[in-house]
């Protein structure tokens, strides 16, 4: 069972973290043939924490977790601190397949988002 | 003449900020048809500042700018900083039409971004 968890940096704001939340319930909606959980995770200041978040993917089933950064730059966050966290869960959960994903700042069709939302 | 200026956080880190910057070149490519002027500028840590991004996009004859927020959230910068801004730069460019287009966590299409990125 292979399971998607967006991982957002988290704010003090609850309005910023539902939004993630929202997008996830989307993302869920459009994955579903290829993910059979699709869910989210905050670096901080809000829960699920990312440790969290994989426990509760295992929990469910979950024999493969692919970690999706919702982060616009490879800042420290994305270079650092996910890809510290992620292997210590991976050492609490060794028969797991865990993947960290590219961070979404990456993706080729970002540019077409940004030119959809300059006509609004 | 159309100027779209892609409006980014700015940061310590060059090479984040020349991530901006070749996005934006790649936007100027998809949207050169309805944009003359396709150019990017940061709200602090970086150059050109907003102000000057919008100066230099009426220096170069835009009669209209659409400022694009390149930020996944409503914080803070997107709510109160970058309107700020642009108001006091209307003050300045006073036959400028001037928009502020919503930001880009607020992109349907991002979903779609989501995916492709799981995926590599």
């Amino acid at each position: 069972m292979r399971a998607l968890l967006v991982v957002a940096h988290g704010s003090r704001r609850d309005e910023s973290n539902d939004e993630v939340r929202r997008l996830t319930d989307k993302l869920r909606a459009l994955a579903g043939n290829e993910y059979q959980q699709v869910e989210c995770a905050f670096l901080e200041l809000a829960q699920p924490s990312i440790p969290d978040g994989i426990d509760c993917c295992v929990a469910e089933g979950a024999s493969e977790v692919v970690i999706l950064p919702y982060f616009l730059s490879a800042g420290r966050h994305v270079a650092k601190d996910i890809p510290e966290i992620v292997a210590s869960s991976r050492e609490q959960h060794p028969g797991l397949a865990l993947r960290i994903a590219p961070y979404l700042g990456q993706a080729s069709s970002l540019v077409g988002s940004l030119l959809e939302m300059s006509k609004k």
